[in-house]
Formats: structure tokens, sequence, C-alpha cells
């Protein structure tokens, strides 16, 4: 979703570079609304479902999914028998478009950074 | 869930009382964890789905009902069509316990006192 | 900071439980808001006094303490040089009171939970 | 802050898009970590700070100015003489780079949309 009026305040982009920037801003939303929600077995599917939803929404926003890792999530298991959601569970990929170019970002977690990190896959 | 290890960090507090405080916690977590997220007609019975599971997880936590006012989006609805979740749009009521006892509280916007307010319902 | 006006929905409570209540809003609502925020060195006493600043207002709250254990923090680093703020990582103490009751809660790491815990130190 | 290791991840854009996607992940985090924080005009100004702090230690964002509307705080104020930080309130400045690029963010309540607008003011 993407509407007319805001046009006027992306004159110093491209196209191709609005993409890549929407897609960006999906990331940084995901990662921040949802890091910290209580996660285990039995929620995992609704709150990837939520995430996926909830981030389609932002503009110039084509497709989210969302993939929380369950193996994680066992290790990491308290006596409560649920986790905090950290970025490190986390393999989201986001197809951001605006007019004719479409990019492909993803996150997840790199073991030689340590970091999730967040990069751009591929833009078309 | 609640388990029996913890127990002694209560010695200060009646069954009831935790039920009470444990309530509040939920209550303030879900209040925080989920303002801020995008939703609109289309996501609201994911978003409401997520935010009961993952809630239903805290200790001491029987069962969280979630319901997003519609109504209140469709006003406050922008160009981009979603709002982001506020306080206000909030209806949930959190049913605690411990041992023998039960709290159930809630969270609504108050007219009178213009603010989401939290509260203690019943206590059994 | 309380007021009059709210006082009708909460003839359920006792001022003693509305003091647990408030506090227990208040170490939730901390919790999850802050949780993913990147920190580091440099960054920590600013955002130990934003948290602070920002969980003083709520009802009912005379006082809250904030420490983020920067040992934590050191060993966690990542390449990028600064971490996403965890439970684990807080210890925090809120004195909430209600007319003449006060209650201490506290929420630190419990390394036999593998939690970070809240709980009342005390109530009088 | 960046660092060489990631420089592989990044083949696919370039450096002048880069800038561009770190400052926009760097929105999108500042907006959904800070949202539903409660703020007043006592304190305001160490929320600002630690907004800033927390993500000027982003990957490649050099500076973050951050101001929020005490203007609208005080119309919005409830009974409990504080309100929730909306994206509404906040005008925010993001400077990117990476190697000799150089991209300025900048977020704000944009009236015509209706929308605290995410946008590229410059890059060079």
């Amino acid at each position: 979703m993407s509407n007319q009026k805001d046009e006027k305040y992306f004159q110093n982009i491209s196209h191709r570079e609005r993409a890549i920037f929407e897609g960006a801003i999906t990331m940084g939303a995901m990662f921040h609304q949802f890091v910290g929600t209580p996660v285990n077995k039995k929620s995992v599917k609704s709150l990837e479902r939520a995430i996926k939803d909830a981030m389609e929404l932002q503009p110039c926003i084509d497709k989210v999914e969302v993939k929380i890792d369950l193996e994680m999530i066992f290790d990491f298991q308290s006596e409560y028998e649920y986790v905090s959601l950290t970025g490190e569970m986390l393999d989201v990929t986001v197809v951001s478009s605006y007019h004719d170019r479409k990019a492909i970002s993803r996150m997840h977690y790199v073991e030689e950074l340590q970091y999730p990190l967040m990069y751009v896959k591929k833009v078309f």
C-alpha cells in the first residue's frame, strides 16, 4: 500500500531506493515492536501470523514472511515454559515495492557476526 | 502457569494478593508490548489472537480476552488505511489465579477519566 | 500520582492491594516497553534515567530505581558493539503507594529460576 | 558504526542505498521501540536523550535528533498528568552513512497525510 499524496516527499530518491527504504523501515519496526513478547510452542503460530499481518499493512509492503525458531526457544526455556522473543530467534523476509521496483529484505541471525543482521537480498 | 520454586519469593503477600499482582503485571506487559502495532480491519483478529496467546503464557494467568475496538480504528484511519494500536482501542480482561484465589482484572478506556484504566473487577 | 475520580473502580480491593496492583502494572510496563532497546556502556545511563522518569509517571508510583547490568552487556557484545536490552540485564525496584499503604516490588534475574522474576519485597 | 565483516551481505546495493537502508531501519526501530512510553513535561528531556543515545548505536548511524512535541502532550493530558508517546508527537532526524555516502531521513507528523511520515530529506 502506498499513495499518491506522499510522492512529493520522495523526490530525492529513486523508485528502487524507495522500495529499499520502505522495506528497511518495516524491518526495524518488526524487530522493535515484537521483541520481548512471551512465546512458546503453543503460541508461536499466532505470533508469526500477527507479525506478518501487522507488517504487511505498512506503506509499500507487498508481503512479509516470519519464522520464529522453535529449537532456540526450546533451549532457552525457563522454569515458566516460555521465553521472551529475541532477534536471534527471528527469520523474516520483507518484500517491498514502489512503482516498477521491488526489494527483498531479510533478517536472520548470522553466526559469524553474532548478530541478527538485516540486509537486502535482492532488488529488481 | 506458576511453579513451586518461586514460592519463597512471595512470602510477603497472600494468595489473593499474588493473584492480583500477576494479573497486573500482565496488564502492564500487554499494553506496552503491543501499543504501536499497525492494525486495521484485516489484521485485527490475528492481533487479538496473538495478544491473547502471548499473555496467557505469563505466570499465574488462566485466561486473557482481548477486544480491539474497530469503530475507533475506522475514525482515525489515515491515508494509509491502518492505524497504530493505542490503549484507547483496547478492552482486555485477564483472569489470574494462585492456589485457591482468583482475580479478574480489566483494562478499557474510561470516558470520565480520559484514560484506559486498569482495575480489578473481582477477586474470589 | 493517583486521583480521586478513579476510586470507585477500586472498591473490590484494599489500599494495600491497590499499592501492590499498581506496582505490578509498572513492572510489566517497564519490561515490555524497553526490552529490545539498543544499549552499551555509553548509553546505559541515559536509558536507566529514561526508564526511571517514564515509570515514575504511572499512577500511584512514588519511586523507580533502575540498574542495567553492564557486565552482562560486555559479555554479549556483538561485532556492532551494543546489545539489545533483555530482562536478564535489569534490576528494577518500584515503590508504589495508595493512601496509607506502600509496596516495594522488585525485578531481577534469579539464577535458580533462570528467569527475571518480579516479586513483592515488602508491603507496609 | 559498521564493520568490514558484513560487507558481503550488501553486494546487491550501492553505498548510497546502504546509507538509506540503515537510516530507515533506525526510523522504524525508534518508532516501535518507544511509542507507548509514558511522558510529560518533567520526563520529556530524558526520553528524548535516551531515544537519541540508543538509536545512535545502530549500524551506520552518525547522529539522531529527537524532538517530542510538548504542546501536543499538553492538549491530550489525561487526569493522570501524562500521556503515552505516539508517532504524532515525534520529530526525528537520522543521519546515516556508509563509506562516502550519507543520508538524512526524517519523521514528523504531516498534516495533509494525517500520518507521521518517514522520508529521505537528502542524500549526498
